[in-house]
């Protein structure tokens, strides 16, 4: 409570920012994840007509770690001691993350998210259709709440992100009855699905802090590729997390054969016998959960999938942090980037 | 086809364009019509991944009459010889329109659009969801091709309208199941269902030809009573039109029960018999389409409901022409628009 009513008032009152840009106050991941919580709450969705607009207060409500709309301000917080200039783009990538996760729950016919019910099973589809739509509008309100010099590079940005998710998921969809889809393949469809949306995230923050044009660029990689390293993570908690830490039970995706890197890897790799088990246990309907799981487990070891995913995060975590580096900025501001990032890798969502 | 060829040369070489104020160039509706179907042509939706962007170049071909699109060239010309500077927002608003049809279709479950089928027909509904998505932020990216300083002033009409257009569409599924709807909260939902869109078309149009402030709000209430006035014509014609003229079978709408100005109307104005008659026919599943259709008629008929509509329409178009009388423009210009409307009153969809 009391870290949370200092950085409001921070917020809320810029002529109390330390304006040196040596002595530029960094907030920490917490007090921005408060700043964007309370900024949430101050939305106004109880409007009329109710069913439009309750299960957009809803599902704004029900959590997340608000991890874009946070590192909007922390690419901003490099640059800028008044956040509060990036606070409605911020609330614009929240917006649209959670449209998102409303229209793919209908797609993907998911009952629960965040262990509440979703919005198309709490009311119906058409609501959540119609809802998430108004969501994607709402983002754009807020984008143009910005100042208005700002409105411009913010939307372009954005609105080619926007576009790149929607592919990402149609790739994933398509995927579901594809029979063969390649690790190369599934790298470029999560690159849109997740991580472009994550780099837009600091790259929007950076512009919206009048970062240098080159620093611009490298934290827009810099989030491309920790958005790759985090979806590559969540495919690897599903099998290898401790579900007292993932927060979920373990391996789901195995239990509905989606194609994860693991599984895609695992069949790219198997040979003869192994490739036959594995195909048998993906087309088996009649199977008992936890041996569905061990035994695919069982061949993801054999075939070193594990080693394979491990290395590929670390791959773009490596890659990441060779962006950060080369950043215009203190090095004391990256390690503290570096640090989220690290206390991030023991779980993200 | 000359026509075709003579517009576009002046679309594409602003420089033979008449600059004079007083010999300004008015385009025809039907110029302007065939400028926006060739802009409609030059868009690349030949992209990937197919599922995605197929759909939206299919709902964007099948037609219809352009007439928002129109509206904002028309509104534009008024005021501006170079009507290509207001194109991106003329194909925003038509791609903004046809997003919302390709979800209102799965929402309303319409197997048919302009004689073809709908996207969640041909397609499916996972693909209707997730390309109607991708439309509406198209609808954005082509706001963002503007000139920056147009950016703003068009983004904040467009995002207020589009929520209306949402909110209209909520109020419509709540109708559905909800037993009594008065005559005015049927023309609220017309109103943001309709006519805010229209209205909008104008007044973007208007801005972007640097129009004064008050005939961009003239145009904006002219279009809102204009949509206003050709929505109770479409409740009229489905009863009332002439099948070979107005292009759709009569009756539809009484069929299904559809909860029109008629319906609405005759609901608050029977009494006793008719009321119980009118309620029977609505409630009753068994029924020879045809005798449903004549009996709901012959109740409208006798409860003057027709003439109802006819005052309302006309108090509509009343009203838009009184706004368009106040404009600062040359009365010729005011006229030409009248006469499309004119034109426009023998059908509209």
């Amino acid at each position: 409570m009391m870290d949370d009513r200092r950085n409001l008032s921070v917020i809320n009152h810029p002529s109390s920012v330390i304006n040196s840009k040596n002595q530029q106050e960094m907030h920490t991941f917490k007090e921005l994840q408060q700043i964007i919580e309370k900024e949430i709450e101050k939305l106004n969705y109880d409007l009329e007509p109710k069913r439009l607009y309750e299960p957009i207060k809803y599902i704004l409500s029900i959590g997340g770690k608000r991890l874009r709309p946070v590192f909007v301000l922390m690419a901003n917080n490099l640059y800028s001691d008044n956040i509060k200039k990036a606070l409605p783009a911020a609330i614009a990538l929240e917006t649209f993350h959670n449209f998102t996760l409303l229209h793919d729950d209908i797609m993907d016919n998911s009952p629960m998210r965040r262990n509440h019910p979703t919005v198309h099973t709490k009311w119906n589809t058409n609501v959540a259709i119609l809802s998430g739509d108004a969501m994607s509008i709402k983002a754009y309100e807020h984008i143009a709440m910005l100042k208005p010099e700002y409105i411009k590079p913010v939307l372009d940005v954005f609105t080619k992100t926007a576009l790149g998710v929607c592919e990402g998921q149609q790739y994933d969809m398509d995927f579901e009855t594809q029979e063969k889809v390649g690790v190369n393949d599934y790298l470029k469809m999560i690159e849109l699905k997740t991580s472009v949306l994550i780099a837009a995230s600091f790259k929007i923050g950076a512009i919206l802090g009048d970062a240098p044009k080159k620093d611009i660029n490298l934290l827009y990689d810099f989030g491309k590729n920790i958005g790759m390293a985090f979806q590559l993570q969540d495919d690897y908690l599903d099998v290898y997390g401790d579900p007292s830490v993932f927060g979920k039970s373990i391996g789901l995706d195995i239990l509905c054969n989606k194609k994860t890197f693991l599984l895609i890897s695992a069949l790219e790799l198997a040979k003869d016998k192994t490739l036959t088990t594995l195909k048998n246990l993906i087309h088996n309907k009649n199977f008992i959960a936890e041996e569905k799981i061990r035994s695919v487990t069982q061949i993801y070891n054999q075939l070193n999938v594990k080693e394979l995913a491990e290395k590929k995060m670390n791959e773009y975590f490596k890659k990441a942090y060779i962006k950060l580096d080369q950043l215009s900025i203190r090095k004391e501001k990256s390690l503290g980037i570096i640090a989220v990032i690290e206390k991030l890798k023991t779980r993200i969502n």
